[in-house]
């Protein structure tokens, strides 16, 4: 089967892979019906994040359930299902806390390969959520982006406490920061004050439920908020970047007592004890467990009372995997839905 | 009047100061029954933090309201007052939110200088809680405990939501790790894990209401968390230090979902972004609202339903305030009350 293969930064390549098998009784297999690039995987594609040897890559997946093992129960062949961007036992005491991402049998879908034809799911009665009957096609956009982008920004807004009444700054206008707008708004926030540059980016926000736009960032950021906030910072803050500067903005864009919800993957942040101490916010985020969201947002997606595929602005058939990563990594494109 | 004064790392000495005096409308003026050293006085007294020019210090308190100001209307003279360590209105937006630490008027007590016979405090409507009637003698540690390390334990308990069904890890076994295990236990957390050295300390915690002893610290320490907790490690977690060691010792003691209540004041700590993010734990703390939990804990301790003033160990006149300090840097004491 085709399929994304990482060889180095910048040389991301559409190959013929291995064709996925039932590898333990747990596992499915799926035909997957569409893929995406993530932000996340920019970081490899830039070099910032080592590459081990030509290794495939994605990890956001809709599609058929073609095979099962033999202990799979909860899906069956034919179904179309929608999967978090790690495999999870959905068991365990991590798991039934909330935190499927820190299941004590996780593992992580990048190793599986999702940009491809066909995906094994480990753990599938855990990891997998069946789509009742065949979806609209219209809505499959939608239905991919629950597989990570849209539960990230909903764990993001949830982590960061968003509610009637509050007012939530969203760091980072990308794919996962317009989602976190998306969910802010859903969860009841009355105020969603977007950080964007860019006039897409920004009216696609606005689109989602922003109330306000701010275009400064950094320190210029913070000031703007603490204008708009009566000099007290937002109750909530959902930093979906992951640099220092995305982070340092959005602490210090909290007010004391305030949330700061964090899902952008930390690349070179290091945080100071007493500049945290001293801020009084809570500090919640890392990896979401988007699998802890996807009943409850498969059905807002199905019902048609949110529409976040709409922040896939340009798809692609899977063997132009290469150029989807270059619109991406140029910010041409916010993201990119592949076809296989 | 006499109060203490420092003047170099380890030159701390009781000397004669000025008489405190109305200096706003907002102001009180108490006579202090007691006083006493906290942990965080140790950090200029070793000089880990600068001491500008002789200074007064001491920021806990219990005393009698002399005189008050013209707008103050909720304390008068003759009343047995406990208040908290930063002064603060009560009535800004931050105070209402239960941060009075952050209150956009604060201002701390060090600055006042409680170790001494006589206290100016101000925004006294906001800082100040009158204790009904004339208090029982021996109540007197436990009240003035409230002013600080117990209000300051409990903070650290509840921001690492300590609850019923619980395993609560306390990493620090001075007043305000202790103070900790209490609030742990009055919170009604199932299991309260006191990690700690030494016997005496070892034997107060479990007098508060510890139910484990670990005394191993740093790597081995959250290694013992874990085995005492099925490899997930402890669902709360109470950090009562401040060093490097102990914030990571905290932050690894903790599973994924459970919370951090830091209250140490971090001296060079700094937090790795990408090791928070996969902890996957909620982090909170800072300097404690003990204002918030003052009413709450008067209650508590003239009830006698806690007895927190067992955390002193040593009872000195004031005018021993050097052999105070010393015996609590020596560690020869848990915490020195000083009676002016």
């Amino acid at each position: 089967m085709r399929g994304v293969v990482m060889y180095a930064p910048g040389d991301f390549r559409v190959e013929d892979r291995p064709q996925p098998a039932i590898l333990k009784p747990t596992d499915a297999v799926i035909s997957l019906t569409a893929t995406c690039v993530c932000g996340s995987d920019l970081w490899p594609y830039r070099g910032a994040e080592p590459i081990d040897g030509p290794s495939p890559i994605g990890h956001e997946y809709v599609g058929v359930v073609e095979e099962i093992g033999d202990d799979v129960t909860t899906v069956k062949p034919g179904q179309f299902v929608v999967g978090g961007f790690s495999a999870s036992d959905n068991t365990c005491e991590n798991c039934r806390a909330g935190y499927q991402t820190s299941c004590v049998q996780r593992e992580w879908m990048n190793a599986m390969g999702a940009q491809a034809e066909r995906l094994r799911v480990p753990l599938a009665d855990g990891t997998l959520v069946a789509v009742p009957g065949a979806p609209e096609e219209d809505l499959i956009p939608s239905l991919l982006t629950a597989s990570d982008v849209l539960g990230t920004g909903w764990f993001a807004a949830a982590a960061a406490q968003a509610s009637p009444g509050k007012t939530v700054a969203v760091v980072g206008d990308g794919a996962v920061g317009l989602m976190g707008v998306l969910a802010a708004k859903q969860l009841g926030a009355q105020r969603v004050i977007a950080m964007s540059r860019h006039n897409s980016r920004q009216k696609l926000a606005l689109d989602f439920g922003a109330t306000d736009i701010v275009t400064e960032r950094g320190d210029e950021g913070v000031e703007k908020i603490m204008e708009l906030t009566n000099g007290l910072g937002a109750h909530s803050v959902i930093e979906a970047v992951g640099t220092q500067e995305s982070m340092l903005q959005a602490i210090h864009s909290t007010r004391p007592g305030g949330h700061v919800g964090y899902v952008g993957v930390s690349h070179d942040v290091t945080l100071k004890g007493d500049e945290l101490f001293f801020s009084h916010v809570h500090l919640h985020g890392g990896p979401a467990p988007v699998r802890q969201y996807l009943p409850q947002l498969i059905n807002l997606i199905l019902s048609r009372q949110i529409d976040p595929g709409k922040v896939f602005d340009l798809t692609l058939p899977l063997e132009q995997a290469p150029e989807a990563y270059r619109a991406m990594d140029e910010r041409r494109a916010i993201k990119v839905l592949l076809r296989p």
